[in-house]
C-alpha cells in the first residue's frame, strides 16, 4: 500500500460537502442550474468576490469551463495567447482546437506570461492572413506551482485592456494561488482584474464542478446556451449549487486549500533540510524537487507521485502535490524515508 | 408548495448510491477513470450485459454521451439519422452538428425510427453534393415514451448492417424502457443489437453519470482521447465508478426504473379512469395525457409539470415524469385532485 | 454527341470575360483581392446597386460563399432558417454543420420562405437547451426555379428585423431572378431588403467567381480573416476582379441572364404548345416540365438533362437548365424532337 | 512604376494555359471535375509521376488543399506536425485548426523537419491528456526557400512508416524545388515517398489551381464529400483540367519552373558578386538577400518586394520572389540599381 502525492483530486469530497448533499438530496428542485442551491451559491460568491453584477454559472469540470469559455468568446478566426506550459496547450487532448481556435503559445521558464509576451505576439499577428489574438489564457496557480503577484497581474491586465484583449483566469487551482505563501491578491482584487475566471472545485475538495466567473458585461449574453451545447448543462446542477454553498458560505474553500499548501511547504521545508534542489519555487499545492534517481526508485515502492523532468544524467524533478486531504502524519513518514533511503543509496 | 412531476432528476440520488460514495470517500484512487470503482463496475456491467469484451466508459451526463459518441464515429461529411422528436435533433443545442455533423431528421409520431424510413434517407443522399448518412441514432425509451420492441430494434439493427450504418442507442432513459409493461427485449438482447448505447443513469437515480458501452470493435480504439478533449473524463471518475458499481452489484438500477414505471402506470390508470386521453401510448415513466386547459391551471397550483403540445381550442396533453423518488401518496393525492377539480371545471 | 441543358455552368466563360482576362495578363497586380481590378470591381458595383458604403468580396464558389458568410456572423449555438429545398441544406455535403451550425429547415412548396414560417421556427425554439435562430437565408432564384417577388421579400425583410434576425440572400442565379418575367425587384431594392447577399457568377456566364456584399455595418469587420482562414481569399484574387469588372461595367451581367431566361421561356412555351404540364411556375432559367417515362428515356438519347422528382407511375418531372451559352437552334431542335418523338411514344 | 518581386502570383497565366482555355471555351462539359479535361489531366499525371493508381483531384487553392487533406485524414483528436515555418502554421489564418486540429510546430532554421524532430514530438505526446500526433506536413520547396533532397526526405518518409503517420507534402512550389539546383529528387521518386501530396498550380503560372494525389489507399474514399464540404468542388472544374493537361502534357510544369529558378540563381549571384550576404541558402525562385536598410529603401522605390526580417540595426533581410513571368531584363535592372544605388548610400 502506497500514499499518494499523485495529485489533488485522489480522494472524493471534503466532509462537510457530502454532509450538504445527503441533508438537500431529497428535495424537490428544478434542474439545469435553476435550483435554489446554484441560484444562493451564485449570490454568496457574487458577495464574496464584491462583484455584485458577476454572471455565475457552475460546470462539471475544468476542461470544459476551458473550451466553452473561449469558444463562446472567440470569433472564428480569433486565437487565445497562452503559456506553452498552460493547460490548454498541453493536456486538453486539443479542447481548444477542436472548437476551431489556435492557440498562441509563448515559451516561459515559470509558467506565466508578461506583457512583453503578450505583445509580442500581436506584433507578429498583423493581417488577415494570419489568426487574430483576441484572448489571454492565464492559470493561477499556474502548472508548474508558481501565481501571480498583484503587480504581474496588474500589469497584464492592463495590457489586455490597451490592446483590446480579453482576459481569462484558469482557477483549476485558484484557492492554492491565493493562500500561497507570498500571495498579494485578494479575490476581489483577483476579480476585478479579469473578463473572466473559474474558482476550481475538484482541485479543492469538491466531488466534481467549477464556478465560472463573468465580470465583462459583453460576455454574458447566451452563455447557457454555450454550456449546453458543450454538454456542461447538468440536469442535475444542484449537486454543484450544494457544493459551491458549502465552500462559500463560510470560509471552507479557503481553508482547504491553506491546509494543501500548509502541507506542501512542510514537504518543502524538509526536502530543503535534505539539501536537495527544486525545478522550481514553489509555494502553492504542487512542488518539484530534484531527487536521484535511485532513491526516486525507492521511494516510489512506498509513494505515488510522477517523474516530472529529467534534470541530468543521475537526477529527476518529480512533483508532489498536496491536497486538502493529505496526511500530516503521510508528509512526515514521506520525509523520513527520503532521509533514510537518501542516506542509502 | 407543490410536488414536482417535471422531470425525473428532481431529487438527488438514491440513498444507497450517497451511502457508498460516502464509504468510499477517503480512499486514495487514480484519476480519470483508473480507479478501482470504474474498473469493477465495468467489469460487473460486462457480465449483467453478456459483453465480456464490450468497452466501457462513464462520462458525467448524456449530452456529453451522445456528442462524444458521434463525433467520435462519424467522419466529417457523415450524418446521423434520427427521429426528428430526437434528443440530439431537439434539446441538446445543436451539440452535434456544433462537432460538424447533419442530423438526416425523419417525422415519426412515435418518436421511433423504422428501417422504411431509415433506406428512405439512403436513397436521398446517394452522391458526394449530401452528406453521407453513416450512423442511426435511437433513443429508448423515446423521448415521448414509447419504446422499441424485440422485432422493431432488430428490424432496425439488420437494416444498419446490410446498409452499413452504425447504431447507436441512448439510453437516457433506459432502464424505464427495459421495465415497461409490454417490453420483450432483455438488457443482453438490446446489448446485442446495437453497436453502442449507453446506459442513463442521471435520470434513474444517480447523482450524475451515464455508461457508455462499446461493443462493436472498430469503434473502441482512442475513445478516451474523444472524451477528454470534450472534457468528459473526470478527474474524481470515481464518483462514477462508484455509482454505477452500486447500480449493478444487485438490481438497483433496474428497481429503481421499476418503481419509476409502476407510478406513471398508477397515474395513466387514475387518469383513464377519469375518462381522460392520452397524447401517446407509454408504459415507461413518461406520460402525456389530454386535460382540459382550466383543469391544467388548476392543478398547476398544486403540481410541477410542463404543457406539452396544444391539443386544440380547449385541451392541452401535458407530460408527467415519474421517477425512482416518486411518492406512492404524491401519486395519489394528484389522482383525488384531479378527480375534484375536473368536477368543479 | 447530345446538346445538355443539364446546368449553366456546361460551358467556360463568356468570350468577353476571356477577352478581359487575356489583356490584362500580363499586368502585375497585388494579390489576395488588392489588386486594380477587384478594386474597381467593387466601386463599379457598389454604384450599380445604390450601396455606396457596401463592402464587397470576391470568391471562388457558391458554397464558399454561403458557408464563410453564416460561418463568420454566426455565434456557435446559434442557427439560420432556410427552406427545406434551399442549396445549404441539400446540396453543400453539410457544409454549414461542419462550421458548427443547425439549419432549421422548413417545408416548402414553391422554395421559398414566409414570415409565417420564419415565425414558426423562432416560437419553438425559445430557450437554452435549443439552437439559437439568429439567420434567415434564402436563395433568389430559388433551387426550382421561383423567385422572390418585392412583396414578399419586403416582408420577409420586415419580419427580420423586427425579429432581430440577419438576412442572408444566396444569389448564385440573382441575375436570373432579377431578369425573370414578373420580377419586380430592382437590384437596388434587393439590395435593400438584406443584410448580405452575394451576385452569382459561375452559373451566369464568369469562369469562376460569386461577388458578396455586405450591407450590415456590424457583419463588415475582419470578413477578410474569415475568407482565408476558410480557403477563399485567392493569391490571384485579380481573375475575379476581372470578371466583374467586365459584367457591371457596362450591362453584360443582365444581359446573360436575359438570354438565359428567354431561352428558358421559349422551352416553356413550347412544351406548353405540346400539352405537356410543369412541376412548378418558372420564369427564370431552371424549368420543371412532367414528360412521359418512355419520352424521357427517348429525348435523353440526344439531350442531356436530369429527372428530377417522379411524379406517377408513367411520368417524371425533369429540370432543363437554359444559360448564357444556350443556342436558340438547340432549344429549337428539342422542341422539334419532343412533338416528334411525343407523337411515336 | 515599379516592377514588382512580391510574389509568383503577381501576373495572370502563362499564354500557354489561356489559350487553351479560350479554345476548349465552347464545349460542353459535365460539371464538378467530371469533365475529358479533369479526367485527361489526371491520367497524364498519373503517367508522369509513375503511380497508375493514384486518385488526383483539382481545387482552387492551396489554403484548401492543406485544410482538406488534413481534415479528411485525422480524426478528431488527432493531430499534424508541421516546423514552425509550415504555411498552415503561420499564414493559413488557422484554417487547420478551424477544422478541429492542433499543429504541433517544430522550431527550424530551415523550414525542414527532421525524424529526430518528429520523434521527439511523439515521446511527448504518449497519452490521452495530449493530442495524438498522426501526421507530418512538409512543404517542398519551404517558405525560406530550401528544399528536401532525396536522402532527407527518405528519412522522413521511413519514420513515417515506422511510426504510422501520414505523410503529405504541400507543394505549392514543388515545380520550384524539383528543378532546383542540387535537388536530386525525381518527381516519380517525390510521389513515392509521401501518401498524399499536391502540385501548385497558382504560384507556377496557373491562373488557379492546385493537384492533390493521393497514394494511400486508405486516404482515396469519399474524398470529394471532403472536397464538396469545405466548398471545393468547383461547378466548372474544368478549367482546372484544362490548365494541368496543359501544363503535363509536354514539359511547360517544369519549364516555367526551371525558368523562375533561373531568374532568383541570376539575382542570388549578382547580390553575391556585391558582397552582401544572405539569411538563407535558396536555389529556389525564394531568397533572402541582406541589405542595408538605407539601400533597401532607394530600392523599393523602384522595385516591390518585402522586408522579411529584421538582422540587426542597420540591416534586413529582404525577399525576392522569381516567377515563370519574371523578365530577364527585370533582374539585370534591379542588379544595376541595386549596384548604383550601393556606390551612393
Amino acid at each position: 500500500m502506497t500514499y499518494s502525492f499523485k495529485n489533488d483530486y485522489s480522494e472524493g469530497a471534503h466532509p462537510n460537502i457530502l454532509k450538504a448533499l445527503l441533508e438537500t438530496n431529497m428535495n424537490q428542485e428544478d434542474g439545469y442550474g435553476d435550483d435554489s442551491h446554484c441560484l444562493r451559491a451564485a449570490e454568496i460568491i457574487r458577495k464574496r468576490i464584491g462583484k455584485p453584477h458577476a454572471d455565475i454559472h457552475f460546470v462539471p469540470g475544468g476542461t470544459q469551463a476551458n473550451l466553452i469559455v473561449i469558444s463562446s468568446i472567440l470569433r472564428p478566426y480569433e486565437s487565445v495567447i497562452s503559456a506553452e506550459s498552460g493547460h490548454i496547450n498541453t493536456h486538453e487532448t486539443g479542447a481548444v482546437e477542436s472548437t476551431g481556435h489556435k492557440i498562441n503559445a509563448l515559451p516561459s521558464v515559470d509558467g506565466k506570461l508578461t506583457p512583453q509576451g503578450i505583445r509580442s505576439v500581436l506584433k507578429e499577428h498583423y493581417f488577415e492572413h494570419m489568426v487574430k489574438p483576441s484572448m489571454v489564457y492565464i492559470s493561477n496557480s499556474t502548472e508548474v506551482g508558481t501565481f501571480y503577484t498583484a503587480n504581474e497581474l496588474k500589469a497584464i491586465s492592463d495590457c489586455c485592456k490597451e490592446e483590446g484583449l480579453y482576459l481569462f483566469a484558469d482557477g483549476a487551482r485558484l484557492g492554492s494561488a491565493l493562500c500561497a505563501d507570498g500571495n498579494d491578491l485578494s479575490i476581489e482584487e483577483f476579480a476585478s482584474l479579469v473578463d473572466v475566471f473559474y474558482i476550481g472545485g475538484t482541485k479543492n475538495g469538491a466531488l466534481i464542478g467549477e464556478a465560472i466567473v463573468i465580470n465583462n458585461e459583453s460576455l454574458k449574453p447566451c452563455f447557457r446556451y454555450a454550456m449546453k451545447q458543450r454538454g456542461a448543462l447538468l440536469a442535475k446542477g444542484r449537486i454543484l449549487g450544494v457544493q459551491f454553498e458549502e465552500f462559500f458560505k463560510g470560509d471552507l474553500y479557503f481553508d482547504l486549500a491553506r491546509h494543501a499548501n500548509k502541507m506542501a511547504a512542510k514537504l518543502t521545508d524538509g526536502i530543503k533540510n535534505l539539501d536537495y534542489g527544486f525545478m522550481a519555487d514553489s509555494t502553492t499545492n504542487q512542488i518539484f524537487p530534484i531527487l536521484p534517481n535511485t532513491l526516486i526508485k525507492k521511494m516510489m515502492e512506498s509513494y505515488g507521485f510522477y517523474e516530472w523532468e529529467r534534470v541530468d544524467e543521475g537526477n529527476t524533478a518529480i512533483r508532489l502535490v498536496t491536497s486538502w486531504a493529505t496526511k500530516e502524519e503521510a508528509v512526515e513518514s514521506f520525509l523520513e524515508d527520503l532521509k533514510c533511503f537518501g542516506l542509502e543509496v
